[in-house]
């Protein structure tokens, strides 16, 4: 699992940060988390291959997570694509989605495949051969919900020499892989912890956007590998945070601890930070496994330092 | 005047191409030409100050010059802009744009002075101390229109030395700077032409936004300091330019000739031409005087040269 950070600014963009987009890539297949103005010129920036996107997640109606979008699909439209966008979004976006398009004389080339995000508890949006994806509300102005990317088991591997040592018929791999033993034409019985290693364990990567601290949110996120969770101001500013439903340092920090996650990724700073460093220190004092989003980079899940 | 590129891509951007926003700066008075995606974060890298923008001018709704208004116009407010934007665009687009802020609860904290666009001749849009504006249709699959800035005959420059020589009271100075003699108080005619300077030649520039080739057009920006003609293809894709409602680099060229501009910068490439200079020879092959449209450039309107 890769995340690639596209854009990592609050409303107001600044020169080097762009509003919020975010591309997961799970076993090269490649998620879209937010769509701030700009995401396709920073898929152009980063070589991310359009063609791959399929499916797009908008956490919550405020344009600079969703004003990229117009322009995304228009591109793909010109592109010629054909595969259809799932497209999971605050229910009702389908309706504002097909007026503006239509408004802008744009007929797309594919078809979208709306997926509403609704009501008060996690839901689990997809499940595909590799992961699952789970939706948990968040706490905003407007109806603002939150992403969970989670690997699934993986088989055991075998292993190759085991194969020819006890003339295991490819029929019986898929069982053993799974975990049974295996007993030889002879009757031996070969356990099935000398014939595989145990799988890498699984990722999970969990998409804060903007939300303001409430206790809940970490049982939503519990132990996962990377959290990105919003971290729009630093603590004096606590009481700003609280109006605008944002978070501060603090905030993503004590959610990180209770949710016993590996990583935290902080990012959607507001445009007064000119230095970020400060914010991560912050977040630090509370959990150390704290980074900061960084516009272009890509981050492997499960293995994040600083630069 | 001074022209500053924003976007020059057509409707799919590049890496290093951005979708169409021109800013010209007239006697410190900035006019925002359309505006792409993206329009808001070239801002910021070009360091143009947002606040001294208060005229959009907005050529046709098709998304590559529209969909950055949306992500400026919520800047603007969260900057707490109180100065009301003269917004120039197609009739019809303040619905639109009514309607697309209300489904993204922005609330504006500036009034929008929506001036729609119409009809098949120029008309006059803009009148102000140093210039005049005016719009023209072009010929596009959506109606287009054209933009004509230019700027007013001066008034003389007084010669300073000829305010105490010939004892000129303050209150003679207008008059003088119009073109008027003088009598000195001892009945000495002193001629206009020795007492001022001749002021320096009206500028001005006129936008071609897409528009397919037709012979009308150059009638509307004659003799114009500088010229910006789209130029979505080269010479070989002429069959291409007219179903898309296009225009060629010597379907640009044509029109700077006709009209005896002085100057023509052509963009609005399509993302199928990595190097621009095949381009720019092929319209140099009829009006030599033609510059590619640079992303992040600033242009002398008058003063244009190779970089």
């Amino acid at each position: 699992m890769k995340l690639t950070i596209l854009g990592s600014s609050s409303a107001l963009p600044t020169s080097g940060r762009y509003p919020s987009a975010h591309v997961l890539n799970a076993h090269e297949r490649l998620f879209l988390i937010d769509c701030g103005e700009g995401t396709q010129m920073q898929l152009r920036k980063t070589r991310i291959r359009f063609a791959k996107i399929n499916h797009i997640f908008i956490s919550h109606l405020h344009g600079d997570h969703v004003f990229g979008l117009y322009g995304l699909l228009s591109t793909f439209s010109l592109m010629g694509r054909t595969n259809p966008i799932h497209l999971y979004a605050p229910e009702n976006y389908d309706k504002i989605l097909k007026s503006h398009l239509s408004d802008f004389d744009i007929n797309l080339s594919f078809k979208i495949d709306f997926i509403p995000l609704s009501g008060k508890d996690p839901v689990e949006i997809l499940d595909d051969k590799y992961l699952t994806v789970t939706s948990f509300p968040l706490q905003h102005r407007v109806p603002s919900y939150g992403f969970l990317f989670s690997e699934k088991i993986f088989e055991r591997n075998i292993i190759k020499e085991c194969i020819d040592k006890y003339k295991i018929p490819t029929v019986r791999i898929p069982a053993i892989k799974k975990g049974e033993d295996f007993i030889t034409p002879d009757g031996t019985l070969i356990k099935n912890e000398d014939l595989t290693l145990p799988p890498p364990e699984p990722l999970s990567y969990a998409y804060c956007s903007d939300t303001k601290y409430f206790k809940r949110l970490a049982s939503f996120v519990k132990e996962v590998s990377l959290l990105y969770h919003e971290a729009t101001f630093d603590k004096s500013n606590q009481d700003l945070a609280k109006i605008t439903g944002h978070s501060t340092t603090l905030d993503a920090a004590k959610t990180a601890v209770d949710a016993k996650v590996d990583t935290l990724i902080i990012g959607h700073f507001s445009a007064r930070y000119k230095n970020i460093s400060p914010l991560v220190d912050e977040a630090r004092t509370l959990f150390p496994e704290t980074y900061p989003a960084i516009d272009g980079k890509t981050y492997e899940v499960g293995n994040i330092t600083d630069p």
